[in-house]
C-alpha cells in the first residue's frame, strides 16, 4: 500500500461509524472497534494533524414534553458523528416524549441513571413545554446538579430559558429564539444577538434550526475543525433557504409583525418567569 | 378595533399552533379550533392575500430501521407548522424505529392503517438502512401503492433511492445525497444537482439538511409564500454554518477526498442497486 492508500484505509476504518450506521442499542456504546482516545492521525494528514478522530465524550441531552424536536435533532445529528461519544437523550422517565409538533422519542436515560460527569450538558427549547420544564422542580436540579460539572453547559432556542431558570447563566452572555431573548437578562445573563454564543464554558445557540450552527462549532471545539468540516460535508450542510425571512432583520415586514405578536404571550410569559428566578 | 388590530388578533387565533404547540395524541389531529379549510385572510393582508392558513393535507413520512433522523425531522418540523394538515410517521408496524445515530421514535401508522389517498408521500434517507428499505417488499409495495395515487411523491438524501427502487422516478429529474445522486440514472431518472429539485410532481432534496430547504418549498407550494416566510423565522432559519465544507464544490480537498472515499462502498451498492431495479 502507498501512504495515500494506508491513510484512506484508516480513514475508512476510523470513520466508517459517521456514514454506515447501525441501528444501535438504546444506550449509545462507543464504537467497538475503537482505537485508544485521543487518537492522532498519521502527520501527513495535513490540516488533520492532530485529529481527534476517536473520542469518549459523554453527552446529555435533555427532552421533555413539548419541547420543539428540531431544536434536539439539530444538534444530536452533529454530535452523533463524533466516534466514540455516547449521546443521550435523557428525560424525567423513561416514558416516551412527545414534542409539540408530535414526536414522540424514547429516552436513553433518566436524570438518575445518566451519568453524573458530562463533557456537554444540552437543552433544547419550545413554547408552553419549555416554560414548564423551567419551572419543573426535578428538572431544574437535574440541569442544576449536572451543570455545575459538566465541561459544557449548552441550549438551542428557548432552551436557554431552562438553563437561565436553573441558575446557570448568571453573568454569562448568552442567547436564545428572537421572542425570549430579551428575558435572559431577568437570570442575570447578558443577552447577546448572535447565531451561536459561546462564553467560558456556556455555549448557546439562536431559534431552532441555529441547531445545526451550533452542532457543527460544538464538533469544531471537543475534536478539531476538520473533523467538523467532514460532518458539515456528509450531512451536506450548504443552505440555500428558498425565501430570507428568518431573522427579525430580514423578514418582510407582513411576515415580521404577526410573528411578533403570535409569540407576544409566550414573549411575556418568558419576562415573567426569568424575574421570579 | 382599527383594521390593523383586527388582522393582528385573527392571525393570532389561526397561527396560534405554529408556536404555541401543545403535546398532541399520537395520531396527529388538526387543530380543534380551525377555520374551514381554503380559509383566505382578508384582502388587506397585501402579500397575505389569498394565504391559505388552514389546510387539510394528508403527509405521511415513511420510517425504517437505520433512517438518518434529520432527514426525517427537518421537514417534518416545516410540514408540522402547516395547521389543519395530518402528518404520519409510517412505518411498516407500531413498533419503535431507531435511526442510523440511536434516536427511537414511535410510528402514527402502519403501512396499512396510512390513508390511501396523501397530499405528500415522503422517504428520507441514510446509508445501510436506506439500501434495505429500498430492497424491501412490503415497503416497496407502500411507496408504489401511495405514490402512484399521492399529490406530491418527495424525498429528502438518499431516500430518492427508495422512491426509484419503487419505480416512481422514472422519467424525473431528481436529486440526493451527492454520495449516491449519479446513482438515480439507474431507476431511469436524470440526476440533477440542486439542493431541490421540482419535476412535475415529484419534489427532492439532497443530503440530509436539505430537508429544510425542501420543506420550506414544499410549505410554499402547498400554502403560499407568505405562510412559508412565516415558518422560516419562526424556526429562525437565517444559516450561518461556521465552515464552507458543505458541498463537493466547496469542501476542502483534505476533507473531500476522505468523504467520498468513505462512501465509496455505499455509492458502489447504490449504483448496483439501482441497475438492478
Amino acid at each position: 500500500m502507498t501512504a495515500i492508500d494506508r491513510r484512506a484505509a484508516t480513514l475508512l476504518a476510523l470513520l466508517a461509524p459517521l456514514a454506515v450506521g447501525e441501528a444501535r442499542a438504546q444506550t449509545p456504546k462507543p464504537a467497538p472497534m475503537a482505537p485508544p482516545a485521543n487518537h492522532a492521525m498519521p502527520s501527513d494528514m495535513g490540516r488533520g494533524d492532530g485529529v481527534r478522530w476517536m473520542g469518549d465524550e459523554e453527552i446529555a441531552m435533555l427532552m421533555y414534553p413539548g419541547m420543539t424536536v428540531m431544536d434536539l435533532i439539530g444538534p444530536q445529528s452533529m454530535f452523533g458523528s463524533m466516534m466514540g461519544a455516547k449521546v443521550r437523550l435523557v428525560a424525567k422517565t423513561l416514558d416516551p416524549v412527545t414534542s409539540d409538533a408530535g414526536v414522540t422519542i424514547i429516552p436513553h436515560a433518566t436524570f438518575e441513571t445518566c451519568p453524573r460527569d458530562l463533557t456537554v450538558l444540552f437543552a433544547p427549547g419550545g413554547t408552553a413545554g419549555t416554560l414548564a420544564a423551567a419551572q419543573d422542580t426535578a428538572t431544574l436540579a437535574f440541569m442544576a446538579d449536572r451543570g455545575a460539572r459538566a465541561k459544557y453547559v449548552t441550549s438551542v432556542c428557548s432552551g436557554s430559558l431552562i438553563l437561565g431558570a436553573a441558575g446557570l447563566l448568571k453573568g454569562y452572555r448568552a442567547t436564545s429564539h428572537w421572542s425570549c431573548r430579551d428575558a435572559l437578562a431577568g437570570f442575570g445573563a447578558i443577552p447577546t444577538d448572535a447565531r451561536v454564543v459561546h462564553d467560558r464554558n456556556r455555549v448557546t445557540g439562536a431559534g431552532v434550526t441555529s441547531g445545526l450552527d451550533f452542532g457543527l462549532a460544538m464538533v469544531a471545539e471537543l475534536r478539531d475543525r476538520t473533523y467538523a468540516e467532514c460532518c458539515q460535508l456528509v450531512s451536506e450542510y450548504d443552505p440555500h433557504p428558498p425565501f430570507n425571512a428568518g431573522s427579525l432583520a430580514t423578514a418582510p415586514p407582513e411576515v415580521k409583525k404577526p410573528m411578533v405578536e403570535l409569540l407576544a404571550e409566550f414573549t411575556k410569559k418568558a419576562e415573567a418567569l426569568a424575574r421570579r428566578s
